[in-house]
């Protein structure tokens, strides 16, 4: 913990729009299709899916989308969060390198996961919706719908992957003490799930099989409505709220990030801190090498996608330094999925049954089956829509990282800085090491800034093996 | 959590001194005595067990003491802690109180106890001390030494009470990651330890026998120091910070406190919140009714603790409003270990062995034995010497509260705030409920405090439990 600093927001800075990168992509993204038709999907099909406003958020192209008043109250409950410059870290690395981090774990249920939470709660009540679904994998996704869902009045179910249910119970009993229903999936309420428990009566359970569940029964329930916790434009849309006060927070710093370093499952806490320092670096030009991957082979009716909506500003560069056009956004990816590493570009579904839109992206294939890994929460088999047109435009970099490292990382963190951190925010924590380690060698004073996106306090087990020469 | 709001201090507003109550008392509680001889005890005697500073702080009749500088830069990590207003809970109970608390659960380790923990650490790496011992029950405590050791470079050695070793294995988890060595007591390591084993294998283990094997080894190690959580007034003093903040937050909020509440089982959150409030009261001398109480009838020569302490000027009182005069502090205990409500006032002992200082202050017997409950943080038998002192002068008023009423006070409270409290915590929050219903029966805009003195992530199978009717 030495001499480490915190940089604290004044409530009244935080942001009252979230950044839509869509507006500032050079090659737009192709269009989700539709699972029965395979042409672009209609709003009306996603809308008998997801709330309206949270539809319009995903096709829309508007660079700054206005925060409901009512969703800023209670996103005020625990944010502006912390950004920290990690001197203990730095100590313990004895790196040149200035580390920062963002500390999202201060949520009351612990990771970002809130910040879409509330305002996807809130756009299904205000449409008048009773009942809402989801899936959860670590359960940090299902402990934050289940507070929110309580605040607007709704009733939930969430559908938890099996395995994860029984690694780890306490994410089960917060989002019960919130009042929200659990099924350890694949589950007998559904059809799918028990289509897939009679192939399969010890199936431990996967993200894609969880959506489709909570998907199957938001079709099949009134005035229902499902909710999804990563991956789709407007659940990343939400996490900006992320990198907009990091990005004022490093100003109060008087520094600014060389290197941007998130987790990634679905992209949430990835696109959350990464999009709204990228867009500085999209309006610098930077982009340019990207033209050549601009004729995408993806076979897609993309007519509706074509160039037009790229018009980058001076205004979207505000007032970044210079030195934003070099910045390097990485991705630290489970080396058990690595989908943005060692992945395909291509259209797949979003969950196990097909049920979802096929979307265009990095994919190991929505049948893949990854190893089990405490970081449950990255446990996803592709990269969604935005994050991965952005590495084909060659924006982003993405890094493995074997769960042992990931472990031991979050192990000289706590140690250093106090904050014992979720399995997931490990990976992002050991790419940090890495970079800060060569910038020892090298001897280069280079500014890091990653994604604490939270804390392990209901992941203990995992440590105390990885302690215990278990993993 | 509807319009909860938020009261953020400036950094710049971190109290730099904490405030010791000694200096206001109108009756000076009597003296430790030492347990060989049974007279007042020497600063030399309790300087072989602390470090040398925190002895003369628990002597020190100095109103303000200054908080070292290397300490305030650490407590920045987490502080200030928010105050928030409890709308969410006001509105659950359709009461016209109004209702706030201070939360301290967001500490890194998830509740107040890095305040002492931190300052203890730094006292005794200052005076060249290598290795710390200390007890834990609930495992708080112990968590928050843990990484204050680690920080400071000081080996801990940690007897954690065996029941709540097995019930809370999380909390064992924390401070192996944080490095400490954690030993289930009644132990094998202590020589105490091994004779109650020896009378009684299954023993569950208590507080006090903690404590009894973590003094055991601090004198008979080498350049080793034992730490306390609670109970003592150096800690209770460094617990001041919690209450300091909250009166300048309240001014923030434009309000002051008819009552203040907190839960309370050494006294070091009840402290750290009430004695900055209650100093208030002091000095307007509201507690003159104590008179009748001077004549102590405890057998101690306290000729060397007669008047003359007291020396009450206005500058104690500040700015405090006029109605300061008449808030009244409650003391929320546990059914099941009520020392302030039901114990006796008298010299005990501070563990079960007999080893520590006899302390004058309500107590239950140093044998006792509370039965098991959630809440591990508030079975201990006594209320320490300033606590004590205070409520036998009329200051202070305890209430029991049975542990069903608590768990459902924590359900309530954390589906209106989003926090899921410690079951310490629910204490206070049952009592604050109990008091904002009274004020809807009679229809009064109180104000009330409680102090939410942790997060209770680490103690959800309590929840798990009621909430399936087990308890």
């Amino acid at each position: 913990m030495k001499t480490t600093k915190k940089y604290t927001l004044p409530e009244s800075e935080i942001p009252q729009q979230w950044y839509n990168i869509m507006a500032d992509m050079p090659n737009a993204p192709q269009p989700l299709l539709s699972p029965k038709t395979r042409k672009p999907l209609e709003r009306e099909e996603m809308e008998m899916l997801f709330a309206k406003e949270l539809v319009a958020q995903e096709f829309s192209r508007e660079r700054f989308i206005d925060i409901p008043e009512e969703v800023q109250t209670l996103l005020k409950i625990y944010r502006p969060s912390p950004l920290v410059r990690a001197s203990g870290l730095e100590k313990a690395l004895d790196t040149p390198a200035r580390i920062y981090f963002k500390n999202e774990s201060v949520s009351p249920v612990g990771s970002h996961k809130l910040n879409s939470a509330i305002p996807q709660a809130y756009y299904n009540a205000k449409q008048g919706i009773k009942h809402i679904t989801t899936e959860t994998g670590a359960g940090q996704w299902g402990s934050a719908m289940s507070i929110a869902c309580k605040h607007f009045g709704l009733d939930l179910n969430v559908f938890m992957v099996k395995n994860s249910y029984n690694m780890k119970p306490y994410r089960k009993m917060v989002m019960s003490t919130y009042g929200a229903q659990v099924h350890a999936s694949p589950s007998e309420v559904t059809e799918f799930g028990r289509g897939v428990l009679a192939s399969d009566p010890d199936c431990g359970g996967a993200l894609g099989i969880a959506i489709s569940e909570a998907v199957e029964m938001a079709m099949k329930t009134p005035d229902c409505r499902y909710t999804l916790g990563s991956v789709l434009n407007h659940v990343l849309l939400h996490q900006t709220i992320i990198g907009l006060e990091a990005e004022k927070q490093m100003a109060m710093a008087g520094d600014y990030p060389d290197k941007v370093i998130a987790c990634f499952g679905g992209g949430s806490n990835f696109a959350g801190l990464v999009f709204p320092f990228l867009r500085h670096k999209l309006a610098a030009g930077a982009g340019a090498a990207s033209a050549a991957n601009a004729g995408s082979t993806l076979t897609a009716d993309s007519a509706s996608v074509s160039a037009g909506n790229s018009c980058l500003t001076s205004s979207a560069n505000g007032g970044a330094p210079s030195k934003a056009a070099n910045t390097k956004f990485m991705a630290a990816e489970p080396a058990s999925c690595p989908k943005l590493t060692k992945g395909v570009m291509e259209y797949d579904f979003g969950d196990s049954a097909g049920m979802t839109p096929l979307i265009p992206m990095y994919t190991l294939g929505h049948d893949f089956q990854p190893d089990q890994i405490h970081a449950a929460g990255l446990r996803y088999h592709g990269g969604g829509q935005l994050v991965s047109q952005l590495k084909q435009d060659g924006f982003i970099d993405s890094y493995t990282v074997d769960q042992r490292e990931a472990l031991n990382a979050g192990v000289i963190f706590s140690r250093a800085e106090g904050i014992i951190p979720a399995p997931e925010s490990t990976h992002a924590i050991a790419l940090t090491i890495r970079e800060a380690l060569r910038a020892k060698e090298s001897g280069t004073e280079e500014v890091i800034l990653f994604n604490l996106s939270g804390h392990g306090l209901l992941d203990l087990p995992a440590y105390d093996l990885f302690l215990n020469g278990k993993i």
